[in-house]
């Protein structure tokens, strides 16, 4: 198999990103939508933040919270003494029942010419602001379908893990669609036209008391409400797959199928990118599932970093027989790589 | 508060009910839910059925497995000696990575002119007989709009549990609609008229990693595909709905408001029915919710059964100002409550 990892990767870190304000630090910058606006590839990047920590004996985490009716960002402390918090995951603080994120994401766009090099935007372009996203934004893909690009998110809270959808034609204005599966769901990849008069998006469910992270699939004829849910793909018993599955990047067309770039996880965590054909005309038939990873944690910045040995994408563009996979290393940072169409269909013996 | 448990409490127990097979016993027969069909009054029990145990050394359980292409009923021995497997639930078998339950539930109806006295049918009305039926269906609840009968319960299999909607003019003919809310969801209850254009319904989700379960609401305008999905509320802090909560009956329309029969449970697992009233004209906003219980397990076949401290609705009628909450007990039986519209008013306070 030839995927090839570009020369200039890992293309944007933090230190490439301007905090939101100025008392923030950006600490990762990873799995980000991709599309074609007007001349540019645009990233819709993840960005995960924290208040700069001044205080070495207090914690200091961000919070959207409701003021009289508006939901604005807040800063709350915890002291590290404190014996009623549970400190011990950097990524989160316990307190009693309640859980705080320790940073918070939201999505600013990155633009570019040839793909490599990106003008990122000074300021978000979407910013958590609703009680579903007390504790932010991730993970953004984007589908564009009749002139509207249609963006869904992991809107997370203490409510938990919802998909919530926004549309926008010029990347400026923003029109909510509200929550498109409710919690527990992330890794909603919606198809960009309609197949046999109705739209599909796949999705991710994460049951609690019997089942584990597997793959759906839904059908809409609004975008807005999904019906016709039905199981797509397991994990398997063993393997780079065993733990988690679910989508990626937004599925694209090609004459033998669409083609899915979806990520598997094994009981470690270690996250890869495996390929998916599925039926032209029926989206919930599986043509082919690759059997090895197109993409695995191999280089520095994807086996090190704030959470090592993950390869995860967002999105891809595919044009001239060629696939640019952009995808998050290690949780961090961006990257890209590129594989032909003809070594997908190898990939899956197709 | 005045709340009249029916004199010939529990209305329907096990040994009333005929068992699907010969070689089957009843266990259970709760979580009716109940319409009106021409003169009568239906409950769709959930009849929950194990094998009648031969042997022994093995415990038997059933399962619906796909055969050539078709679903069909199955049964799966395990030894009592078999280290691997775990048997110190009585509600289930663990082997390796692997879930069984030891009963499965179907759908049956029951008939009655008086609401006390019913005639139950000795075959099932629904049996389960796809993928995500595995492990039976259980708790429907009806919503007569237009005609059709729109009949919802809870799918559950080894990929967890689903909320399927089948609908039926005559309760012979069933027609599917397929999965409306995917895994972990249940306690769906469908409003019965459009409000301001669209279709109301209360879902349940059970996240995962962050959050509790606790009631949503979401809306559609063909009763398939459903969206705009909205946290309606959550548990409490401490008390008899500290654990968890969910939609009961389908909820009816009074003067002063639509009023849901919910489910609460605390941290024990004791389970009680609250009440609610929810604004006629848009039923995402609470007016009022009971500070105490509706009803709650005091009788002994509420407090002592398969599982006792359980009272659940899944349907009401209201009739005259009256209201009859047919309700299962304890996990077992089928018992009626009646209250006045005036007295839930009192409890809510409006």
């Amino acid at each position: 198999m030839v995927i090839e990892r570009n020369r200039k990767n890992p293309l944007i870190i933090p230190a490439d990103v301007k905090p939101s304000r100025e008392d923030f630090s950006v600490e990762c910058v990873f799995n980000a939508g991709v599309t074609r606006y007007n001349d540019d590839i645009i990233l819709l990047l993840r960005v995960a933040e924290r208040p700069i920590q001044t205080d070495e004996s207090k914690v200091t985490v961000p919070i959207i919270k409701e003021v009289n009716g508006k939901f604005e960002l807040q800063l709350i402390s915890f002291d590290k003494n404190d014996s009623s918090c549970d400190f011990s995951d950097s990524r989160l603080i316990k307190k009693n029942d309640e859980m705080y994120l320790t940073s918070m994401s939201h999505i600013r766009i990155a633009k570019s010419k040839d793909g490599i090099n990106f003008d990122i935007d000074e300021t978000p372009f979407i910013f958590p602001q609703t009680q579903y996203e007390e504790f932010g934004v991730e993970d953004p893909r984007v589908t564009f379908i009749d002139g509207e690009y249609y963006i869904n998110y992991s809107a997370v809270s203490s409510k938990g893990i919802a998909t919530n959808l926004v549309k926008t034609k010029d990347f400026k204005n923003v029109e909510q669609e509200g929550i498109i599966f409710p919690v527990e769901n992330r890794d909603v990849c919606i198809y960009p036209e309609k197949i046999n008069g109705k739209y599909y998006a796949l999705h991710r469910p994460v049951p609690s008391m019997i089942g584990n992270p597997e793959m759906w699939i839904a059908s809409s004829e609004d975008l807005i409400h999904w019906g016709r849910h039905e199981f797509l793909m397991g994990t398997k018993k063993e393997g780079w797959e065993s733990g988690r599955i679910g989508g990626g990047a937004v599925p694209f067309k090609t004459e033998k199928g669409w083609i899915e770039i979806y990520h598997g996880a094994d009981k470690n965590n270690r996250y890869c990118l495996g390929a998916l054909l599925l039926d032209l005309d029926d989206p919930t038939k599986i043509i082919a599932r690759s059997e090895k990873p197109i993409l695995e944690p191999e280089a520095k910045y994807e086996v090190e970093g704030f959470f090592g040995n993950v390869v995860f994408s967002c999105g891809v563009l595919c044009e001239n027989e060629c696939v640019k996979i952009y995808y998050g290393a290690s949780d961090e940072v961006i990257a890209l790589a590129e594989i032909s169409i003809e070594e997908i269909y190898k990939l899956l013996n197709v």
